[in-house]
């Protein structure tokens, strides 16, 4: 099987396994998947498409600068460009973009610290991290309507094969070094997320709430 | 493919997905897809029907005025005066209408404003609006059990291909120029609600919210 | 098709679509649905099965004393004897019970009150109540470890062919003329409890909800 | 049909069961079926899976100690020993270790207490316990990143056939003399910290809920 295919076919998965969780509102989110090294392509989800759906025109293949490698009548995802700069920086094999109502409601709770931190959880483990009492931290940077300049302040987090990034009401983008990688640590995200605001919630009711 | 077979599928897959949310409690919600413009047709959901289901009766072609244009015995949802309005007054190709806990809290939470405001959320791009800090907003109207006289003022707030209109604890009606475009926006505006009702319960919680 | 075989797969399919929604947790929950009327038979959900699963011996058929009508090794449920008063003191055609955490936290929060009322909610139409600011009332029970003291008890809130009562801390239990009738008021009534539940974790919030 | 393809088939439908309610993030969680009493083994889930998924390496057989039994290339979850406490100490027949939002909230809550205790819910029935205003109790203990001290302080509080243990931020393990009673077990606690969690959100909120 030709590898464009078998890739196409992960990223699917990945995408249909999202969209059963509703995490594609209104057309939101973006996905991709590296495809080759040298020269550096990848599949992304074309722009504007119902993600609950599967077709042939769900992703389409583009270089190292995000530019479409074929012959396509679709567009590459407007925010591409965020994928570019993880793919030219690390050696991550797959991101992740989506909306949930609670990765919005932490990026703005903790807007002002520029990071989300967390601990005491044992879904940290998901990270690979084992340590007793460890914390783990998300930054949130500005949301910026202008792609480049939002990717530009993007590109200052982005320095490990997997990582995550939250865009101040605008979600969380995550990347690992392959597809299941990225999809595990994107659900400890949310997992954290919703257990926060679910705590934050509780905290003002006076409930005696380690830390 | 006759028009009405394709534009009858079409609709049968927005409720489908619409259902699969749980987004028709007790019956409730009605939809409509334009079929023809000269005579205006529309297909409308048949009154009282078990949305979750599929069946030959789910729908019904109405005229511009809302009567059945062909033999029936199923009668066109109770409140398709309101559909006539939006065809009758743009060039909209599809109208979704849905009751969810959360239009009804936001419907009641601002209904002395006639409106509720949103902005600073990404998912706004949804809309077609690219801003920096744009806002959206969605005018809310008093319900009444009258159907023309909810109908009467509800028209005074039908203006554009694509819009929205909250009516007090009664649910959101969405238009767009097609059945994607009415979906879309749907599931925008639903977005903004719940992460807007989250957002007032943490208010009281003071966390630093941004506004 | 044998009037029990078609009686057995309307209920099935009701067990189903409840199911999906999760609202048989722990094997809770119970339904009927009438065969005949002269005998009185019934089929009601067997004691202490998986509803999420369908299985031959899901139901079995009862009489008016909720006796098994025929031989079989599967037990009905314990709470059977409820669904006796519903038949055999009203013309209703099947009976829902089931238990979610909202329904038990209305029960609750209006214990004292012996009753939960709503308005101003156009759900209320799924009721077959047309009328401009229509009110509903549900009584709330005590809840009762034995069942024959439990079913006398909510016997006397049983006066019509349609109708519901919650028991405290114990889910509702709903009727109507036949299963459509059942599911749908059982669906309007959680989605008033969800709205409620929501309207007092918002009013502690000093928002400006309508009465 | 052997008996391990069997209780493989068993676990593999609660897997699955488990896993459309989404209590499996991130890759957490693990679960195991007694095969054979003499020797002891029993079928565990394999480190690290993706337990949304349905594959021929999801479990593996191991011993009394929780080594494999069989040659294989997959390992055995990280917490296995916790599962050989309780097939050693009790007859049980199933383990399920889950985690979700609402268990790790009322790890915390009550943390101080070294225990959660429920009562005047019908859901309690669930556990066999038909007194009128029965209680039941579940321990919570410390988290340990160490598995062979938190398995010393597990085994403490595993002293029956059926049973469940809170570990302060990690999930909640149930056991059963089978599948079918473990799952319900689960299932009712659950719905008890849900329910639990909703009426601290709303006793803040100061309406009239019963003790």
């Amino acid at each position: 099987m030709s590898i464009v295919v078998q890739k196409w076919n992960e990223l699917a998965e990945v995408k249909a396994e999202l969209a059963a969780r509703d995490w594609f509102f209104a057309t939101s989110g973006n996905l991709s998947i590296k495809v080759t090294n040298d020269p550096l392509t990848f599949l992304v989800t074309a722009s504007g498409k119902d993600k609950r759906k599967q077709t042939d025109e769900d992703f389409l293949l583009v270089d190292a600068a995000g530019r479409p490698a074929e012959q396509t009548h679709v567009k590459p995802s407007a925010e591409t460009l965020l994928h570019t700069k993880i793919y030219g920086q690390t050696n991550a094999g797959c991101v992740l973009h989506v909306h949930t109502v609670d990765n919005n409601i932490i990026s703005d709770v903790y807007a002002q610290n520029g990071e989300a931190v967390f601990s005491g959880q044992e879904i940290i483990k998901a990270f690979g991290i084992w340590e007793e009492n460890a914390e783990v931290r998300i930054p949130i940077i500005d949301n910026d309507a202008d792609i480049p300049t939002l990717a530009a302040e993007f590109a200052k987090h982005v320095d490990g094969d997997t990582g995550a990034v939250l865009i101040h009401n605008h979600g969380i983008t995550v990347w690992g070094r392959d597809a299941f990688e990225a999809k595990k640590h994107l659900e400890a995200w949310e997992f954290l997320f919703s257990w926060q605001v679910k705590r934050l919630l509780l905290q003002r009711a006076a409930v005696p709430l380690a830390d």
